[in-house]
């Protein structure tokens, strides 16, 4: 009989120049050293570890040793950086237990309820990249089903305490968050100065697109740095009472990104895991007043009132919870806001409304001033009924534009390609009619595709909403784009289908995303 | 204005050694002449094409210009396999709208029913591989929360006419099956030689293991090749009533290979997955008559009668629908049978049992003398309750052993390398007492861990079994690996965690896969 005797061969991690996402992915040689690869196949999975620390990831297999040699790992980008072990250093690989949590999942997909232990520990796998794309599809998937009001207000908690959670030594920091969906929809850009104006307390973290053409944040990036960090963010928020910033460098409910990363491609959207992302968020931030604006139509994410209805008594729910005071306002989600879709587009209509331009789009100053003055009520030195007037009194005297420049400062200069696309084209009106209908999935999805939001000065130019009177051939909106591929990849999808419907005509049927 | 003119630029194919599994997967440069990766980001799958075909995948992007040139795209292997272009060639590569059978599976997830249109199209996504992981995922545990009879008995033809569907012109076409999760139940390789030796026809084909130490095809390989195809098949049964080949090159049920390759490592194995997922092999596979074996117990895949009659009713119902005469027998799934565990230790067995060799394993005799026995008595020719002594004869004549030679003969020497592992160490009783209980799934994952079934001679020895009094320090399994790395794992694993509960002390607990 043999014994055990000789220590398991460790490997030399190599980088591999491969970005996998947000999935930990490691590449071992068909002829390693370690554990033949073929004994990794069932599992899948497998867990790396060099004495001090472990990670989870996905095996892949190669036979090309220039890749990846037999006495080597190779770690592709995301794993490589999370790992943080230097090109060289030595590492254990070994088949891997799944997080012990997927039990928990299973169970919720056989109908049972989860407790806030289960939860907490599906989170923090989750929130450490313990569960592989197929496992979060499965706990997402297993929660659409159904979640009680507790497993909402356990999965908000867990989700908000996995990460950094902020907190101001003031009695009132008051924030807003739309849930989504609608082109050119920038009003934290003007919302934030109004307020930051009077003085109220507004430190605003914002996204980054995921799958739509601009976050708040890549918008803002147009005129000012947003990768900012948390003591930069305090300094800021102290000068100017609000700032509009990045969030994705703070660590505040960092599962949350995961799950979206995964909801997105699936086109799952719960309300429930809605209300949980957003409240997750605001909790972690440390905000004490929420605004909450939900934009219905027939192609955005919340089509009847009834629906936004059911959404805002959970945000309420939630909200009092945990103690922050949450109001939600159902407004017009049936076509874009201001005329720009991307983020150059649409910062010159923030600055246009804010600078009191003639030509600046009114819808977008109309919505902006509603929602600052539901949050300038918050402040008890105004009297109820008066907030808009307050708030078109901000904007219209300069003080909101005077604010965000105060804020573009603190910030700092943005250090990004800023041009306008230098290739355009028009859409146009293939009859004459009255604009009916616009749908915004699809123009979202021409101005990705023109390039936005990877390339600032792509994306689309609203020229006719809905009840405009057009004529055959006039156009409809303006197709902006950097480079040729995308520009005529979308210049050939938007002639194919435009997204507009005319006199009744094209009725508006949402293209799948 | 500027229009569209430049036609999109194609891409030359480049092969990526990177095994992803079932997978398609791109890689693209950072630098593409194709559209910018960035773009791509929130699309996540891309649609290929050249022309004439096209195909779904996952891009991953590089900055690494030895790996993919900015004119190039990369294909990892299965892709590089099913799009089946040569390197160079030029290929399109566009943003991808997922397959739209995925709106199917959404509203599957919001608890509708599906019909046989959305179910069809959903399985033939699938089976052309369409469908990412994550998606395969959100399908099966969206079903997993309920399935009607409709929807299972419509996944079940789906999957059946998604690939080849084999016609034999017999009237009887019999068939077992046992739906596994027991070590060394090598039951199908007796079973088939004493069924065929009385003149049934029994053309068996065989999964390799997916997550377990060993498949009937793995073992059957140690004795003769089994990657036979279709015509070769027909002959070999032509000649000798029965085969016992490796499925995988049939193409029969084609979704199904994939949607296993999800569900495993997930761990979602629902009563009706399970029976569209065997029911729909069968129909391909043009059985007529079907028996299958339900061993049940505490590691099993059952754990309770009561469980194993509700499958037992939907074998049934679904077998009753296509025409299929279905028995389900429920059999003692509590500890491993026979001796071996791995495909050499297993092909030991079974050339014991048929052999009639003293020391031939007792329970793989008895439980195959059984099975055979349904089998045989769907012959009208053989009386009732005399099918059980009919399979004796057949074996303890030797019958049996001459059809198995004919049928090993007939598909051709083995070509892979048998010898048993040549490290071995012996697991221990660690008190004295009464063996009461055995951790099949622990088992399973030893005899893997030490190689099987790519090893083909690595495995576990049982040499104690449930009711044997052992003595302290006696060993109660042997492990063999061919590896040092496969071999010191497993030692350790083993002496940490036996799977042995001996005199009650240590309660079973099945082991997370």
């Amino acid at each position: 009989m043999k014994t055990a005797q000789k220590p398991r061969p460790k490997l030399k991690v190599r980088r591999i120049n491969l970005d996998t996402g947000r999935e930990n992915v490691a590449v071992i040689s068909r002829h390693s050293r370690a554990l033949r690869p073929e004994v990794f196949r069932g599992f899948s999975r497998v867990e790396l570890g060099n004495g001090t620390k472990s990670m989870l990831a996905t095996l892949l297999i190669t036979d090309d040793s220039s890749l990846v040699g037999s006495e080597e790992l190779g770690l592709a980008e995301p794993a490589f950086r999370r790992f943080a072990c230097p090109t060289g250093s030595l590492i254990s690989v070994t088949p891997a237990r799944p997080p012990e949590s997927l039990e928990a999942v299973r169970s919720k997909i056989l109908g049972h309820s989860l407790g806030a232990k289960d939860i907490t520990a599906i989170i923090n796998d989750i929130a450490h990249f313990r569960y592989s794309d197929m496992e979060i599809a499965a706990f997402l998937v297993g929660s659409a089903s159904f979640m009680t009001s507790n497993e909402l207000l356990e999965l908000t908690r867990a989700m908000a305490d996995a990460g950094t959670k902020l907190r101001w030594e003031r009695p009132m920091v008051v924030d807003k968050h739309c849930i989504g969906g609608i082109p050119g929809n920038r009003t934290s850009m003007v919302v934030v100065p109004i307020v930051a104006a009077h003085g109220l307390t507004i430190p605003k973290t914002s996204s980054r697109a995921i799958t739509s053409p601009a976050g708040t944040a890549d918008t803002m990036e147009v005129l000012a740095r947003v990768d900012i960090n948390i003591e930069e963010m305090r300094e800021i928020v102290h000068a100017c009472h609000g700032c509009l910033v990045w969030g994705g460098r703070m660590n505040l409910s960092p599962a949350d990104d995961i799950l979206i990363s995964v909801e997105r491609p699936l086109g799952i959207d719960t309300r429930e895991q809605m209300v949980a992302s957003i409240m997750s968020k605001k909790l972690a931030a440390g905000s004490t007043h929420l605004l909450i604006d939900i934009p219905f139509g027939p192609a955005a994410k919340v089509t009847t009132a009834i629906e936004a209805m059911r959404l805002r008594k959970l945000f309420e729910f939630v909200g009092d919870h945990f103690g922050i005071a949450v109001e939600v306002v159902a407004t017009d989600g049936r076509e874009p806001i201001g005329r720009g879709i991307g983020p150059v587009l649409e910062a010159q209509d923030v600055m246009a409304v804010l600078s009191n331009e003639v030509h600046a789009p009114r819808d977008l100053r109309e919505k902006s001033l509603r929602l600052a003055a539901h949050l300038l009520e918050y402040d008890p030195e105004i009297r109820g009924g008066t907030g808009y007037a307050r708030a078109r009194e901000l904007l219209d005297s300069g003080a909101a534009l005077k604010q965000m420049q105060r804020i573009i400062e603190a910030q700092g200069p943005s250090n990004c390609q800023n041009d306008l696309g230098s290739l355009t084209v028009d859409i146009c009106a293939v009859r004459d009619g009255i604009v009916e209908n616009i749908d915004c999935l699809r123009l979202n999805r021409l101005a990705r595709m023109a390039g936005a939001p990877i390339e600032k000065g792509a994306g689309v130019m609203v020229l006719k909403k809905i009840g405009d009177r057009v004529e055959q051939g006039e156009p409809l909106y303006r197709i902006y784009a950097c480079e040729h591929p995308e520009f005529d990849l979308v210049a050939a999808a938007a002639n194919a289908q435009s997204g507009y419907g005319i006199d009744g005509q094209a009725p508006l049927v949402a293209a799948p995303q």
